[in-house]
């Protein structure tokens, strides 16, 4: 079984981006991390991250095509501000888990509010890069029916 | 004549998303429709769907550009959140109608506020497909001077 | 069948008022226009227009109670401080059209809200008389089961 | 002593509308069941209906002119939009009492705020035709010096 | 030159409802000494009441049919929530003077707007029943081109 | 059939807080008319009264647990202010009915929200302690199916 | 008796400030004809022209000290923003009439608000350099016990 | 290193109200589970319930004074209301993780702002019963430095 | 006479946590320099601190039973939340003043709104401890007639 | 020591407005009165009071440049309007006390609201002339190093 | 050409306020100059600063009266206030120019509005002193209609 | 030292697009002007435009990545809806000025709030092609610490 993970906009910045805030670790570590800890469950994670609203439309329209069992997505600032992610995730109807690495409900304002959380099976904030792995944990949980 | 019918994030799904509410119908046979209804009015018919909505705006300049005499667009989820798109239809200066598959202002309250309705000829809401031939029928009757 | 089209207050003036801006067109003649453009798709049209926002509430219960199969509808001021006009749609469960002259989106903020519009089946800006005809064409599809 | 009672929009369609959601009672039944328990208390119910604002206003005007007691009045879709209802039932300054058949509270957000309330003595939402009996007992009491 | 002079809902209560607050002076006298005071200035006027929203519709209208030369309007309750008396006057292009008895912006925050305002030429309130005779001086002047 | 009565914050004080406003009947007696009043229909009340949210809250789950047939509440402050309170109603489903002595709709703006009407059969609001009789009315009328 | 005539920022540049637009007269010529029509009045005016909000503040209270028996005031941009001016003219208790050259309320929205109307008598918007002679027919007329 | 899990209002019910949505698990049985599952890593969890919001905040201030390395809270409906529980949790200086079992940000608006979460680590909302576990994994890891 | 001074949740914590901001003194030091400073004034100091929302409804009404003659509350975190704490104040109609340590109108905007101060003498914020001095000095001097 | 005393618009108004509210001492005796109680805890007040919002911004800062140790100010309407006066306090970076004479919470809404709280030591609301004297004792406190 | 520069409140305290912050310079420096970076470019600069907004006023005046061919103004706290000098600045007509030392966007909310914006040709904000040279470059080259 | 100049959507049409108000210079004239203007101050200013989100994030990545000095941001539409853009400009932490052709401040309310401001350095609006050379003058002094 795959699951996508897609990350949105700057968190291709990550590891090289003020390290001593955001530590020295690279999405591509963590991804490869996630991809890891996956296996042992019996699911394969495919990593993608871009800048564009529309590759991320894009990707999410392709996980329905190419039959993956759910997403995982970091929809970075496009959280706060993307109908189109929210639709495209709404209409493939696949299990996603939303995350983020800050806490968002303690940061401005408008980073309350997601567009995408309401589309999401739930949402987990502020647990920096083991974020991924506990929505791994809640949504393999929830394929294989134990949620 | 030409008219640029434009389509946004997530209308490509048309067909093979929950046919049971959006029917089998798929975009390209919506188009294909739309094209054949335009020529005895002697209308050519281009259309684009994208889910980037950079593509979006660079195609309504190209229809400047190309000459074409005006847009139908249903703009998707960028309705909502684009200035950029709104921009691009006040600066070309095209005769524009915009269209929505469902009724939007029977939906969520985010979705009543469009970006791109005071920029527009006019709007049709809630008729599925529907929309874009009604959409053909106001446009050349606004190009034919008669309305 | 008969279908019946509602028009709200002031729109009585159409013709007389303004000619410059809304034309010469009288609301009589658009009607008939409308009249000969049903009667060869099988639908006559009754027309009615008050100022009275009860005498449009007693029409819509007719409508029911007459046994017409849709209804047209030109709110007029009524589509923006309603409940009673749009309980009464609500309440017939009639399928209606709603159809505004201008571009209510582009005006001001106050007429960018419809009590109408959530319960019609789908609303028409814009496009001045034309819109009648966009609706009788939206309206028969719907009952002949065309979308 | 008499009471008048008001109703507005729509409520002259109870018993034919949605009957198997609103019962198949109409407010004639209503209303002669209210006159019938009127009548052992010594109150005479005199009963009107009108999906007219103005018709509603110069009943209300009425009541005071003829010397009624006291109004019950269930204003339909006018609650949330008349203020000329309100100033009506102030300026005549006889105890009225507000019924709603259902429980406005849990239905949209522009049905929350009653323009009467203020201006009644209480409110009675949610129990259906029996709301008409409590306010009997609630206008009488009160009319009675029992509250 | 004839002027109409419209008065809204509640506002025939004048002289029977709380004398004690609002005085003696009926509607009926207050039109009678603005008649007398109009004379001698070579209009006529020609005052009309009602309680229904379609009524005052259907007067302003006709105030342009008849060629009457301004109007002079006290909406009452439907200063706060009629569209289709603000789109009359605005269609009809007649010059408007609206007056409250009341100072409506010492009063009930919803009094403090008015859907009338914007499209008259100014707004008398406070000044009791003098306020039509100032809207008067104030019309007359504009006609007569003094200011 | 058992009937629970709670009553919160305050009400504790009527009868002996300002008598010449609220009269001097206590809550005891209102209490106990009801019990009265309750006996020949069958019904047995259960009185309670709390200044504490969570005993509110425990009250409202031993009403289930207990086997209750339905709640009448005076939420009193909480009205306003808790989430909790509407939950344990939600809950426990069981048909509840929110009374109120004085009309909130009449007083502070934050008294016209409440958390607990969208959970409750319905609302009573303005009838002072009469408010309870006309509350088991409704209720055991639901109750015996004749609402 | 003496009537204060208060003017704010920018009244001074009645007459030589776009001329086509407001007239060529200037704000002494207003206030001379406004000295003159009061005296067979009986009244005194005085006039007086601040662009300081202290200034005006302090006029006000002078207004009492000096025993004026009542003030018109047109207070230009401060209408807006001025709770000091409001304090001043609620504190010193005299009759007090607004008036503003221009319709304010079919200007930017935060025209709408004035801080002083709701401790005027009444407010006069929309007739130009007449709106003084209106406001002192209203506070004689008031002063004189005619309304 | 003992942690504590506190439970705000409702959940006990957990596991007899409406097992047929929120299962047969009893907040017991999940307590027990999470007991089970800290122990080979080394924590021992304390859980607690109560529907008293000053309970909770005795019970956070206890935490502190007793030692606790962490603490996970589900607040239940205090979460949109307790200014009181936020303090607590900002004065003890506590790691805290909040829990939520439903996705609040899919049910109404108000569910979407909480007190609590702006003050804990992060937030996990939607995966029910779950929810814990992966609250234990994150508040251990970050006790552990290893996020 | 006797003067009850209510604390409410988190001010038990103070001297213990965060000393260096809040300062090493204890909630029972100030009370008891409270009760220190009063006895020469004639005034008995009864203190009281709970996190309980409840618990202080009770207590404020029991200052009423005790015949206290007036309240010092620092309400906390119920300040912005807690309308029943409101109703008991109103209701017992005892002179209260409210006292806050921090300046809450620089805090949190959701701090800066208190239900208590609108039943409030007055209002005391931002001087720490020194702040139920103050209050005291001001309560005495309004039970002596001073104020 | 020196303190400066600033007192708003209007307060020059004190003892000779309303008397049977405001009492009959003026500000001068309550000036001289704080004055009297400063002596003898070491501090001279130097009291101003002005109408204009620039005199009171002036004032404030030769504070700063007269080596004031402090500010008591009661910025009367100012407080509610000033950004330049909170400015000006913010730069002179004095401790500076903001007091009110009436209890600003309990009055209309936009007076809830202080430019000033925020960059203030705290405020003292609703105890007339004595918080003049609260205020002495709060600042002196601050200054003397003993809050 | 003249060119007027003026200083809002606060203005005046450059340079001796935080000069870690501000840095030395004094507004007297600054305005220097640009009075020597104006004289090449053939514009005499003359700069005024003033605490009071009504000088500001009188002085905006004063520029069209004098013949002044451009305004480069820093309001200050005016900037969110004054409506009387967004007045004045649009009754003169001379291209006017906004500037501010800091960021305004990135600070309090408040700060974000600006009354002068809509009426200046534009702003700059957030380079210190520079933006007084910036503003400069801006406004004469307006006036040689190089842009 | 290299500068980034990036363009948003739409500014690609400049010159071509109603030369009559924006007029005929192209972005790629006034970007060769800016580079031509950059040179004798020691700066390579390199141009880049999309109508893309994406690529404006992507390339203010970029800037950081290839040691840009500083950035020059025009960001058209996506100035009011792009949390994106603003995440990468924070991120890089490189200086950034951000452009406006038109005065945003004067147009629709939804064009008065940026998401990028915050996080630039400052903002100059309404200048036209002018302010890409204030941009530059004001990075540059910002880059040799003249500022």
């Amino acid at each position: 079984m795959q699951l996508m993970v897609l990350n949105g906009p700057n968190l291709n910045l990550l590891g090289s981006r003020e390290p001593q805030v955001y530590g020295h670790t690279t999405l591509a570590q963590i991804m490869q991390a996630l991809i890891d800890e996956a296996a042992p469950l019996g699911y394969t994670i495919v990593p993608y991250q871009s800048n564009h609203e529309g590759d991320l439309v894009d990707k999410v329209q392709l996980a329905k095509h190419e039959k993956y069992s759910g997403i995982i997505i970091n929809p970075g600032g496009y959280t706060h501000t993307s109908v189109a992610l929210r639709d495209a995730i709404s209409a493939v109807d696949l299990p996603t888990v939303e995350v983020h690495l800050s806490n968002i409900h303690a940061r401005e304002e408008f980073r309350h509010f997601s567009y995408i959380a309401p589309v999401a099976l739930g949402q987990i904030t502020g647990f920096g890069a083991m974020g991924y792995s506990l929505a791994l944990r809640a949504l393999t949980a929830y394929l294989d029916n134990r949620i």
